[in-house]
């Protein structure tokens, strides 16, 4: 069926004209994305994506996990083995398998999002389906053949003003300097990720310590110079256009140890011998020393916390990471941050965007949190919460304590390049779906909620993140 | 009033009017009750139900809690005392009792259901109060004393496909027996219940262990004999129709023990000599045992955890369990269950179904569990939250995470017969309600719709339980 | 513009209507106003209030934080500094401030209130603004230069049958023996707050236990004397007008000592060397000595555990306590509060009304204890969630559990004086839209609902509080 154009408006008639013509003003607001994972590769090279399962399925954590959990095996959609095995190769067949089980996907954001880019990119508004597979997949194809949905055509026909890919502490960001280059106008940013050199944890730590060390001309055996190297990659992040850092950890916890201390504990931790705790304490305090540097050089502070990565150690085993096996687990903030804001959290003009995978902390902490400290905003439903529902929650349970203006618009966060329009539009349309039952429920004005939809749909994203 | 036939529809009339469209073509279909603890020897002995009180309020904790959250003492509604001493016995003063403090349910699902069995099955549709109190005891006494009030007529009156009881792994199952016997047609079926022998703390537990040995005929002197115990008394439920087994932990703890290991925390258990981490660390190795059985025999693990039981000792003591004093308590799944899933959460062919009494695991740590992991799917809204606000709340939680086809349709869960139309009843309105919403806003076919209304309802419970 | 008066009543035009009529026939009951923190002074001395910043910014940190949040210095707000710096003192400046960045109280339910007495007090219904910042001012200013703008004219235009304010355990109660003593009807009670000499972390607690000793002639150098100095005061607060005792701790930790042991722990206490968990542990075992004297002279107990007090140690020494800087924060009650449930929560005659700042709690623990234990009762939302979506939430999460006569009433909880018709105003609305909800949806007749309606908005909290 065609997409309903009154999609995610609520049902009754007053709200939804409302919503409707809160919408209508704000739904062709250029794309501003902070925050995602896209390959700046597409944006460089501007090759042809591959075939329509390597575009959508392949890279799709979303996509792939649930197909899993019905006990689809993850060879037979083509997923990499780290071991090399055979897995499947056939785009079209793998389409065909997708399509079969297209229903598990009822009631999710997956299918909101893939049903808006079958319809508004492809054309297509038959229900996908085993029937429906190689039509599907033979339109799907036909249009990547052609110029106009290559990266950088699809960047301006989705009216991306700027995007932020992300990259870590030792990326070159040769794809970046070649966009730079290029005679394209396309506004492609870089963000500075560096759990690579920050967590012990992280694969390959010492040896990523040593290339931090070459890379930057620092010297990474000792303190000052591992943190003279932040100082150095960051400033060349910021030649490549970042205004963010961005940090992934399991916890909120930050520490605020003396100069001695963090000296000490640098040196156990470079040397491999910390245990759990010490490694713990090392990510903390690594979050309040890139507060510090955020000081200086202005870069807008993103944690991610509450993931536990790798749930299911025989699947890291073998497909490796970011296959789905994130789990959340409760965080708190109250407690881990106070080192952190002790030392730089009443700071002006420093701005820290908290994230949460733990909902219970959105009225209970984080709503508190950043409607009283300067320096924290809060950043939208992440992953999970990428969502109707979870978009919902976020609104209800932050706005009576923090506002509109300490949330920090809209992150699509993604890998799927191609669903950037339909996340922002399910973004959009939740906003403007909770304003107006604000104003038709006596709790705002009709040209407030107006002035906010355009405030939540491009304005505060393009402020809170310096752009 | 009569039963509003609308009710828990939404009150938009557009979503009304689909979510009563979609409830109509499942409203009739058979109920599928996989887990509940009606009384088997109902069906074997086919005798009339006891008095109106006896039948509607003194087995219902649900129903006394209540009462004495409000100072009323126990003893004045029947409730048997530990020792034995005087407690009311006329059902009619019961009765009366009840019905002057039937306010005190306004709002809660307990009244709803209680409404439902009042009008349906007595064709009393008065508001139930001190004034009505006699009216509605002599018609539900009259009624009862009627051949078609009797069990087996009331189970086929209910179009009971298939119901499963609960039953200790002690429990020499002579009324399914005897069901079994009967000519009657009716299915009921048991479930294996191994608490009273895998929880350390269980009352009698080494008494417990002895029996076990004797009716399996295995040593439980050992800790090979007794798996072995298991496994015969698995396999003497699953003669009695046992498709499934559960497990009412205080936690979701798991553990994977080496043999050895094991085997020496089962000698000390067994002894009596472990403390409390030890016994919770056996109840944990036992569920991933259970687990083990399960890819041999093919039985379903339910996992129930987190309420703290019996939690005021006082009336522990003077009424025994299961007053109304069980509580729940923040649960964690994501690190408790990984012992197990490590061991066994990939394995083909197996199923572990989820219960939570804190909701906020729900869309944390449940939804993103079962949306990857193939053995896990997510049991209905438990208990406390089997009412139509936390039916609404686990869809709204869940289903974006974990779609609709890793739950498992409705558990009605209860010790009151009477009341099983009317709960199903409520879970089928209130996933209509559900399904009506995501159609209005565009995020499901009209078509998908009613597909799913039928697996809510039916199918995923006939499936996920092997029925 | 002028206030929608349908505001916050549910979109739908049946519900709507409903709660409009509920509403009609309860919003003129008398205020009952049994938990707040207005100043008794007002009352006694009945002086004009100060101009508009100082009656309506300065005091109330709702405000201020949330201008502080986004940068706005505490100095140009006018909040005194602990050193007596200078601060601004201009009041037309501070409320031109303000006025500027009344948008960020969009969707906050400051601004509900805030242009409730706006309109219903000053007869101002144009939008704040910059350019509407002195008309507003002009016109209160105006206003409370009038003799029917003083603190007993609005006590009586707000119909305030009776007020509780909140005193230390050291007060010396002038104000109300002044207004007791006065020619003035007005109700106005104490509340028996003993956190200064029963937390040892309280500012000046040796000090205050000396005064404690001296204002009651007890010797509270000994555990006996102290507890009978607490039983001298908690009769002195009867005798102006206490029905009710608050405690406001870090947490919900309850213990009951052998007496023994509890005076030891007090000797230690007293002496200043307890460290951190013996602190906590003397908390909580006053938590179940205060409960026991309830028992004897019938206060109501209101614990309000859970606030982070002070997160900010640099905001703390700057400007003092109460600055919008106590942040929630995880809260327990089942293992927390069974100590004391253990030793008086069965008892008759006897209410604690628990509070929380944990959402989480509503429904997992609290609504089942309060469900079964007849002591408990639960206190409306509170702080952070005395809002539209807070009291929606607490009536969702809370109701289908322990009902509604579990619950008692609403609490203002308010410094700010013309807030409070706002806030009865908001809860009763949210109340009958949440009553409307359940009659047009089947679970409640429309009787029921008139009824509750007044029970929720009168009844319930003249009866809990005993008034």
């Amino acid at each position: 069926m065609p997409l309903d154009d009154d999609r995610l408006f609520p049902t009754d008639p007053s709200v939804r004209s409302l919503a409707r013509a809160l919408f209508a003003e704000i739904r062709d607001l250029p794309i501003v994305s902070p925050h995602g994972h896209t390959d700046p590769r597409w944006y460089a090279e501007n090759e042809r994506f591959p075939d329509p399962a390597r575009l959508l399925i392949v890279p799709d954590h979303y996509i792939f996990r649930m197909l899993f959990s019905q006990g689809l095996p993850l060879e037979r959609l083509g997923i990499p083995r780290s071991d090399g095995g055979p897995v499947e190769t056939d785009g079209r067949k793998i389409w065909r398998l997708f399509a079969e089980h297209f229903h598990l996907f009822r009631g999710t954001p997956t299918k909101l999002w893939l049903e808006h880019t079958f319809e508004t990119l492809f054309g297509l508004d038959a229900p996908l389906s085993a029937r429906t597979a190689d039509l599907f997949y033979d339109r799907i194809d036909e249009c990547l053949a052609q110029d106009d949905f290559r990266p950088r055509a699809l960047f301006e026909r989705f009216d991306i003003e700027v995007i932020a890919t992300t990259e870590g502490a030792l990326d070159d960001l040769r794809w970046h300097r070649a966009i730079g280059q290029s005679a394209w106008g396309g506004r492609v940013i870089t963000t500075y990720r560096p759990d690579s050199v920050v967590d012990p944890d992280f694969d390959g730590f010492a040896a990523n310590l040593d290339a931090f060390g070459e890379i930057t001309g620092c010297d990474t055996g000792t303190w000052k110079g591992y943190l003279d190297a932040h100082r150095t990659r960051r400033a060349f992040f910021r030649q490549h256009g970042a205004t963010a850092s961005d940090h992934g950890h399991p916890t909120a916890d930050t520490a605020d140890l003396s100069a001695v201390d963090a000296e000490a504990l640098y040196v156990r931790v470079r040397a491999g011998g910390a245990g759990p705790a010490e490694r713990n304490l090392f990510r903390a305090q690594m979050l309040t020393e890139m507060a510090k540097m955020s000081l200086d050089d202005g870069l807008v502070m993103q944690i991610h916390p509450g993931s536990r990565r790798n749930h299911s150690p025989d699947m890291l085993a073998r497909f490796g990471r970011d296959k789905g096996f994130d789990i959340p687990g409760r965080t708190d903030y109250v407690a881990a941050l106070k080192p952190m804001l002790d030392a730089v959290g009443l700071e002006p003009g420093f701005t820290i965007i908290l994230f949460t995978l733990d909902e219970t902390s959105y009225a209970r902490e984080l709503a508190p949190l950043a409607g009283v400290y300067p320096c924290l905003r809060l950043g939208p439903a992440w992953w999970f919460f990428d969502s109707p529902e979870g978009m919902r929650r976020f609104r209800e349970l932050t706005t009576e304590t923090a506002g509109f203006y300490n949330t920090v618009g809209f992150n699509d966060d993604t890998r799927a390049f191609p669903s950037i329009p339909a996340r922002h539009d399910v973004a959009r349309r939740v906003d403007c779906a909770y304003l107006a039952e604000l104003v038709l429920t006596g709790r705002l004005r009709e040209e407030e909620a107006a002035e906010l939809a355009g405030e939540l749909a491009y304005g505060l994203a393009k402020r809170a993140y310096r752009l």
